[in-house]
């Protein structure tokens, strides 16, 4: 049986999950980080990697650039549960011809990144195959009062998103389709960052949250997953800019599927209660709901979201 | 360059490793695990992986068999340091086509492996790719007076190693060659096992550690870097078992190279004052010396070890 007869990565994801027995496990599988207590600190704990040819492709990135990105996509793991990053393990597989050049700056744009969150580079391993790997295991400290997760969505909880979204996607579309210009756009695709500081100033005040890596839709599908609700979101209020629809129309694509199901924005999603509407910023995209579907509402039109919508293993263009 | 053109994965760990600021790091980069401090607690990190083809391959290990040898290895990094695992992050990448029968016995093999130790998965990532990609991260807790770092071997301690070596490469070079029989050695290389119990009773005697993944050559090095010392190892006390020399005797090999050069035996070498010699258990194998070299006597004969001897980059049966 093969990963999408089963309903893909989120059903494999659930067969593999068993309940864990440790009482210092404040969360396991299905957040951003897990979570653990080490005697009275919270420890967050995350692992994401990049594949040559499906994350990144050294036709258009430089060195520097892929390390940047194998950070900056597990910072935003860390501080999605509200934990600050601290210390980092880098796994390598690497083809037998690699060129040491290539691992040095990747190296550098790895402690380039790093630098800006005082991380530190603490240990790591390196083997061989066929492709070229860079996987970063991280973890952070998260004052308790500051912890957020995917499971603490309330029905009736407005959505929120930080930022526009899309545009990494479309930068990745100009890219495979060769197309030139649209540098603001293809930058955010190269050099993707954190977006923590968005949420920061009210970060008290959010249930759950959640960072951008495979597009809105998905993301507000594992907050009702791990929340137990459904959710309505607003086709019509998602913050898209126009260069990104400029560039989905040169390619013969729709922004917004970029925005609900590209990815690697890494915006934050963020819920709020309705009493505390006022206390945050962000743009309103949507709604949790107590019925468990996930609905689209797209200029008066309503869908409902199944799984394959926006199922890695069925995506062309990642 | 390639990284055999600087003299392999030693050298480029080096020139990839940066001195770390902050100082709750007790051990960066160089040891079988990173060390750091949480509040008064002693936190160890590390991360292995195995890939197919160049760890294992499905043509004689069944799935559970990946997954317990994923752990173990990692399991067996965490006891190196003198701590105790308890936690692991687990990151695949897995080609589209992919088994979901395959990915669930890998985790109970991981499961079954970890239920020993009382190790919990606490989240993992699943990318896609051309080859089949297992890397865990692993943390634990150790005592300050269990922690045992390669970096703290003393000019004239004796090395010492906790068993017999080489099995697992005398297995591994059996499947490779169609050889019938021998299924003990099979075993011993389908089926790794972390060996800290053998060295727990009289850990305090012990300077310094490390285990056994690239042979007993490689490892001695590797205490030796950190420890900018040297080594004499007595190559006529290495002890290998008979079954060990018959099947590398079938395969045309040499039983002294599997167990110096052959690796995955994760047995731990130790390093031991004279004065508590008596102390401690195990097979007495060489001498830490002030000397830099890393000498090997065998037969009466002296051969000092070059960085080549051992490397990766160069290995053919690995």
């Amino acid at each position: 049986m093969k990963i999408s007869d089963i309903g893909g990565e989120f059903e494999l994801i659930k067969r593999l999950t068993k309940k864990t027995k440790n009482k210092n496990i404040i969360k396991g599988i299905g957040d951003d980080a897990a979570i653990i207590k080490i005697n009275n600190k919270y420890i967050a704990l995350t692992t994401d990697s990049l594949v040559d040819g499906s994350h990144f492709s050294l036709n258009y990135f430089t060195p520097e650039q892929v390390g940047k990105k194998a950070v900056e996509i597990n910072v935003s793991d860390i501080f999605a549960v509200g934990a600050r990053p601290e210390y980092a393990l880098i796994s390598l597989v690497l083809p037998r011809d690699t060129n040491v050049e290539l691992i040095e700056g990747i190296y550098r744009g790895m402690r380039q990144a790093g630098e800006k969150y005082n991380l530190e580079i603490i240990g790591g391993n390196i083997a061989h195959g066929k492709q070229l790997v860079i996987d970063v295991s991280m973890i952070g400290e998260a004052k308790k009062e500051d912890i957020k997760l995917r499971s603490d969505a309330k029905p009736d909880d407005f959505i929120f998103v930080s930022g526009d979204l899309g545009s990494s996607t479309a930068g990745l579309n100009l890219f495979l389709n060769n197309i030139n210009g649209f540098e603001k756009l293809k930058r955010k695709h190269l050099e993707p960052e954190a977006k923590f500081y968005k949420v920061k100033p009210f970060l008290k005040y959010i249930n759950s949250m959640i960072d951008v890596s495979d597009g809105l839709a998905s993301e507000v599908q594992r907050i009702c997953e791990q929340s137990r609700t459904g959710a309505v979101i607003y086709a019509d209020n998602v913050p898209i800019k126009e260069e990104t629809r400029q560039a989905a129309a040169v390619c013969n694509k729709n922004a917004l599927d970029y925005a609900l199901y590209g990815g690697e924005d890494f915006e934050l999603v963020y819920t709020v209660s309705k009493e505390n509407l006022n206390k945050v910023k962000g743009y309103l995209v949507g709604r949790i709901t107590k019925e468990r579907d996930i609905k689209i509402y797209e200029k008066g039109i309503e869908k409902i979201i199944t799984k394959h919508g926006y199922n890695h293993f069925l995506e062309s263009n990642k």
